[in-house]
């Protein structure tokens, strides 16, 4: 634990069937006006709009509804949010839905009442909100961003075609509390299952991806990937497995609520590249992670070599007998990528609505950052076109 | 994560090499009349005590001392502290020290206005409090218990010769902030340091050492002990390892904040029983439940044998080819018995005070409880006899 840190992670989560029961209790802390935000209809088909109307309303709450949220939520939609918080003089925003809308919900939180341009002040010179933020609960349905515990908020800028994430101070913009029940998520086509899986495992690759020392959060990571492979393996052949569905959940909160990230230099580049694919092909977000990273690894893993072999022997358990350093980190590279395969997730970036003459668009208008390695754009265009 | 679950904790943690740097601006959040709680010497001697002196001062406090705690706080000195916060109108309880002075600050916080023997409601009867408390700070200097980031409070009655745990609300009672320097630890005695070890292993194995499903706790565990087992064998070689002794740090924290026993049955006689150990003896107390801990696992391991076995081939890596299960699982035990030998920790209770007619009386004051398998005071006797 070289590194020196802060933390500090107040969200309430309540875990499980019987999650629901407590909301009445989180509604009683604040004050009457609620702004409910959600996505299209997934929520009213499995009952879950029904039964939190109803408690809202039992609860003596005045609701707006904010909905049609989607994937890559887009900043006309925070600042629609924000519009209806003013109006409504809005205390409490509870998201129902996934990582988009809770995204979207942290997004209306802070522009509100945010003087000035919001995305040019939090999405792109990252500044801390010091207007008044409104609070945040969540009924997560869908897996894979922990934006249910954490206070990141990507948001896209259609107009700019900018994908961008904000991380705002966790005590101030993390969710107040968390209401999560695995069978929420038993409804969510197979495709966004493996993407939030392929999303959960980004998170912890990118925190774990950096570092010389010998370090705690590391060997939590590793632990945190063993148990979403096992998971998610029964998850994929048998959706409707609780168990297995509630593993894929808390390691998703636990992947990126912040305590699996503490003392490490960490390495985001491939959401980097991603958000901007995401800006360009619409592509689910965890898909476009899953066919980047063996990419991305491949390019840069001489850089880390000693960290790609750690990753291979203690988490994709490769035997190093009479292997190279170099091999040993390859095997574990390829194993990983055999792992999304198994989740069915496509290997290619064409096959996902990118076109070649995206690529260069993309490669220039990402991020630069890295972990061992510092990308530049180039490379960014030759590890797209390794995965093209 | 079969077991629902809620989990809510805020402490605000500063670590590293530049924690103290926050003191500062914790003070700022609390009024002016500070209780400062401290065992004896030692954070004179590091030099600690004068710098947080200068910076309460600096901060225009009131300072009122109460300090002596030893291992094993008693409640005489609950009741003494909770007396001058009452006189001194105190806002906050600065804890400088280890698990045992954390321990008793807790106590003195809901102690301080609670009508009724504070004792019997509290540690004996388990009540929630429901008078004001006094919100804690701390600033560690001894690893192990845990209690800088959750809300146990161990206390020893000395004349009931009852050592009773209080588990009160996380969101209630763990400390406002926690300033973390592994520095401050590098003067604390060996025989310290590797009871402060033994305490870690044993509650991360206590929160292990329960159920039938694929958890991803478990993952997480398994992921803590192996941190802990590396970082502790360099620290007994040089116990001035920054890095060594910082993972130790965190392992601890991590070891009991309770985010790695969400949705865990867990199993926590060994440390039932070492209590009364500790009642008895004044062992201290990471050292006791490394000496019961191995008796405690082979009376009780048939009951449990598929954990037993994971325990074995995941932490300790025992090759299971040709062994049955019950050779691997108690192959685990040895090898964990052996690292407790590697640490330098006596094998017997002899060593550590306790007599031979001391022993029905521990095994017949012990709270019995258990995990695949429920204990009788003839099984503690039986254990005790075992370790002798």
């Amino acid at each position: 634990m070289n590194i020196d840190f802060s933390y500090c992670n107040p969200t309430q989560i309540h875990f499980g069937k019987t999650a629901l029961t407590h909301l009445s209790q989180e509604l009683a802390k604040y004050g009457s006006n609620v702004l409910m935000v959600y996505g299209k209809s997934s929520i009213k088909k499995i009952g879950l709009y029904d039964q939190v109307i109803k408690i809202l309303q039992d609860a003596g709450k005045q609701v707006t509804e904010l909905s049609g949220i989607n994937s890559n939520p887009r900043y006309t939609q925070v600042l629609e949010g924000a519009r209806l918080v003013r109006e409504n003089s809005i205390d409490l925003i509870l998201a129902v839905g996934g990582g988009s809308v809770i995204d979207c919900c942290k997004g209306i939180s802070v522009s509100s009442y945010a003087t000035g341009d919001p995305w040019e002040r939090f999405w792109i010179n990252k500044e801390t909100p010091t207007e008044k933020v409104i609070p945040i609960g969540t009924i997560l349905t869908m897996v894979g961003t922990g934006s249910e515990m954490n206070s990141g908020s990507v948001i896209t800028n259609e107009e700019q075609k900018i994908k961008n994430g904000a991380v705002f101070p966790l005590a101030m913009m993390t969710p107040r509390f968390s209401i999560l029940n695995p069978e929420y998520t038993f409804s969510v086509p197979k495709y966004q299952m493996v993407s939030g899986i392929a999303d959960i495992f980004s998170h912890l690759m990118e925190q774990y991806l950096s570092g010389d020392d010998d370090c705690t959060t590391d060997y939590l990571l590793e632990g945190n990937m063993l148990a979403l492979i096992s998971a998610s393996r029964k998850a994929i052949v048998n959706p409707e497995d609780y168990e297995a569905r509630s593993n894929i959940m808390w390691c998703a909160t636990m992947g990126l609520n912040r305590i699996l990230g503490v003392s490490k230099q960490q390495d985001w580049e491939v959401h980097m590249i991603e958000h901007q694919l995401g800006a360009y092909t619409d592509c689910a977000h965890g898909i476009g992670l899953a066919i980047i990273s063996p990419a991305y690894f491949r390019h840069v893993f001489r850089h880390g070599l000693h960290r790609y072999v750690r990753f291979a022997k203690n988490v994709w358990k490769v035997d190093p007998t009479g292997k190279t350093d170099e091999q040993i980190a390859l095997e574990g590279i390829s194993r990983f990528e055999s792992f999304i395969r198994e989740l069915g997730i496509p290997a290619t970036l064409r096959e996902v609505g990118a076109t070649r003459e995206m690529l260069p668009l993309i490669a220039n208008s990402t991020i630069l950052g890295g972990g061992y390695y510092k990308v530049t754009a180039d490379d960014i265009l030759q590890i797209l076109n390794d995965c093209y």
